[in-house]
């Protein structure tokens, strides 16, 4: 019963998944029980704190509308004020893997009903590492967005200014499927016209110096996934975790828990009984530190922020063992505050210094499942998840749930920009994503221009002429970086509008009429790297 | 003496001012006295606090070498806080032009200096209204920039996290001559890639549906002021202040307070026999506030930013008085805290919001000189420069200091998207600035497409044969505007680098080869324009 607060019978879910309709559907979802599902109670892990909402959350409604099928409430530590699952008055979560061991939390519920295959995608949340911690203890993946590209309406806050809701998924697809469906409604935060959507096919991996904390057997296991990750292109970068954990301190010892109090300081006031004892202890005590202390935390953290990222430039992502040890309930029960804060040294500057992550399972480590987490820069979750997948599967994925909802632009090419040619570069460094082939509507006309590189004249022919089909690739763009783009392009060079066969249209590759007309026709092979295999370039 | 802490001689002065160079060459510079110059103590208008700065203020260096010449130190309302001049144990610094009557504050000496013409430009700071205020009761301009575009380094603090240096100057040019200067030096927050580079030439003015504390003769000023920008072409709109207001209170009437206490709270603690006994109250009453209030406050306030965001939603800038009164020194000293908390009414909640502002003269109303401020969106500098320009001279500037620093590409039209032409506006609603005519080299050729509306065709003529230079116009655009603009272009227009007249290049429209094949040649006349008017399109 500990995974669950709530839960509906199998049958009924097995009825709805069967007839269920959508992008989700027939994918059975948990829910951590501090986000509203409409009819039941939301109890936040604190049963007289309980409410019955009258909605869904957005995240919920949004999961449903798409055809994911609800199967209950989880547990959760309360308040979500944990990384452990066992301060909560339903029973202590045990791992899904090693029942002695703890779940991690706070989102312990949903991380181990996916675990146990109970669900498919679970909703978590995450403010200081309660939607990846759980993750790594249970070998599955957990997706944490940047702060305020997911709705929190429906959640119980525990942090304001750090909430994010988090998906749990057994693998990164379908992972990222869900978080596509979430992001669409309503964000509180729009994505910016600049925003990287793709990382380097050979990102750089930044890693710390040093690994404070990290068990000794899990320290060669993440030495394995680095060297891995080295194997598959990655270069790796060591950086210094200083203002990193420095940070991370502060989320505890320092006035930012304040936060934790205006959530539910008056509740945890006013039902002293009722709630549980080390939850309360570190929420009361944040009742009385001054608001002075608050600010002069923030401008503390804001100046860790910009060394942190200083450290960071030269790489696109951060890799983080997720938690630095597995604890067991016992040991977590001799010393319930110590523990846990050595359990968030790798996830709580995340949301302080407002990233984003994807903690994904890195193998195991002795009888212990073993979690790395990719953490990427505000709003580049798409750089995130290109190298999450990277260390899970060994290849950036297809997509990646930001290009659902971001700001995108396409911008097709036929010769030098295409994959492996010379100038595939200036695309991948504008944080461009690869889209796969596709063909012009057979209207057109492929020369090959005087120029250096020799570049592609593809130009439409007059009406009642005949042309080609030239084959081209999609790659897909910011605003701002189409916009870069198309300003640092040499003449003879433009870009317009080109018909595609299947009769829509995208931005592509043209080029001046006089270039065109001096230009060596290649129509022939339809094709630019079939003109390069034959000699014709 | 009461405008300077500290000034140099007349004749050290003149002798620099006539042989410096750069941009602000000759310009006479005050600087607040909360701002380090080398050399000379900052007091921050308390003697007792004064320390020796080793270097100068990032802005007061920039300006230095641009070629402005400090003149002195300005009193200032103590630790910048008050909206009055009179809070000062330097003396009280009356109006420029009612002696009786308040300068305003806190960067009181600063617009003092400037409205008596002791300088040319000043430095001020603003956190709550202390770069404005000063300026309407001076008939001088004001440019509070967005927060973080301008460094505080060497700026004693108010509130970090709002605080904001300014520019003081007699007529908008000047000011924004100097803004650009400044902002040029290492901002703390960097430009974004979509930001409006100019008001539309009709702006949509937003004004309160209501306007409380103002004085009655002022009223009459402030509707001649909107009339005036009416016949001018721009759209008034009426928005609901409440969220505004509330905001406005929240500053002092709040948990944000203890950001003054964090600043110089351990200061004014340690010596209470030092301070202004009106600024230490303020500032001694934030010691106790809890920080689970800031948080609350904070969440408050953002909640009001979007409803007022929302509010604002239709209109390119606010309009505001920029006082609503303007109080003798007698009055202020009778009611030293209400009298000041009312003057905010207008300027409290715009860096709260995370606004700019320009505040600028707008004539007389019975003695009294009388100003308004125009109000920008985050970022839309430019555009708050574009109305306030409206308001004084009755026509937008030919650039604004935004345009030196933020990320900007030009953009080269020919024909339906010159000014006036029927597609002009695409490049108004992306926020795009005009930048004036351009030829290119005369190696072009012009057609006019067979398109609706008729669109040009230029096309670089072949190596060696005959080619006309056509006349253009210059947009700037952001560089997602740029991207946007390209996604959204039809065929068979493109866009690609044009060589110009004096040899260098710039993004510009070309077409496609087969479509200017079938364009009518229109090159003799190499202007479309020209072109209209023969009747040949």
């Amino acid at each position: 019963m500990s995974v669950w607060i709530q839960r509906r019978a199998d049958a009924e879910v097995a009825a709805q998944t069967a007839t269920s309709q959508g992008p989700l559907a027939g994918l059975r979802l948990a829910v951590k029980d501090n986000v509203d599902v409409a009819g039941v109670p939301t109890t936040a892990g604190c049963p007289e704190f309980a409410y019955d909402p009258a909605q869904d959350a957005a995240a919920v409604a949004a999961l449903k509308a798409a055809g994911a099928v609800v199967v209950g409430k989880t547990n959760l530590d309360q308040f979500a004020t944990g990384l452990v699952g066992t301060r909560t008055p339903y029973g202590a979560v045990s791992n899904a893997l090693r029942p002695e061991f703890i779940s991690g939390g706070s989102s312990s519920g949903s991380a181990v009903a996916v675990a146990t295959d109970e669900v498919d995608i679970a909703i978590g949340t995450d403010t200081a590492g309660s939607g990846r911690i759980p993750a790594a203890f249970n070998g599955i993946v957990g997706i944490k967005p940047t702060v305020g590209v997911v709705s929190t309406a429906g959640v119980v806050p525990a942090c304001r200014s750090y909430d994010c809701v988090t998906i749990f998924a057994r693998d990164l697809a379908v992972a990222d499927r869900a978080m596509g469906v979430m992001a669409a409604d309503a964000p509180a935060r729009s994505w910016p016209a600049d925003i990287r959507l793709a990382a380097p096919p050979q990102p750089v991996v930044a890693v710390f110096t040093e690994l404070p904390e990290l068990d000794a057997v899990w320290r060669g296991a993440f030495e394995r996934t680095v060297a891995a990750l080295k194997e598959r292109g990655a270069t790796i970068v060591a950086i210094d975790p200083t203002p990193f954990l420095a940070a991370a301190r502060l989320l505890y010892n320092g006035a930012l828990v304040a936060e934790r109090y205006e959530a539910v300081g008056g509740f945890v006031d006013a039902h002293p009984e009722s709630t549980d004892p080390t939850v309360a202890s570190i929420i009361r005590a944040a009742r009385d530190l001054p608001a002075h202390q608050l600010v002069a935390d923030l401008a503390e953290l804001e100046r860790l922020r910009v060394l942190a990222m200083a450290g960071m430039a030269d790489a696109d992502v951060l890799l983080v063992p997720t938690a630095p040890f597995h604890p067991t309930i016992a040991e977590v029960a001799a010393d319930p505050i110590g523990v846990n804060s050595r359990l968030g040294t790798y996830t709580n500057f995340c949301n302080l210094f407002d990233l984003c992550a994807v903690a994904v399972p890195a193998g195991t480590a002795g009888d212990a499942q073993f979690g790395v987490t990719v953490i990427g820069r505000t709003f580049e979750d798409a750089v995130a998840m290109d190298v999450a997948a990277l260390v899970m599967d060994g290849e950036p994925p297809e997509s990646a749930w930001p290009l659902s909802v971001a700001p995108v632009h396409d911008l097709v090419v036929f010769g030098a920009h295409l994959r492996g040619q010379p100038l595939e570069y200036q695309l991948i460094e504008l944080g461009a994503r690869w889209a796969g082939s596709v063909r012009t509507a057979p209207r057109y006309r492929l020369a090959v221009l005087d120029t250096i590189p020799p570049k592609p004249g593809v130009t439409r022919q007059p009406e009642g002429e005949p042309g080609v089909s030239v084959r081209g690739e999609r790659w897909l763009l910011s605003p701002a970086a189409l916009g870069r783009f198309l300003s640092a392009l040499p003449a003879p060079m433009q870009l317009g509008s080109v018909e595609l066969d299947n009769g829509s249209r995208a931005t592509a590759f043209g080029c001046d009429a006089g270039a065109a007309a001096s230009g060596k026709d290649i129509s022939e092979y339809g094709d630019w790297r079939a003109a390069l295999r034959a000699g014709a370039i």
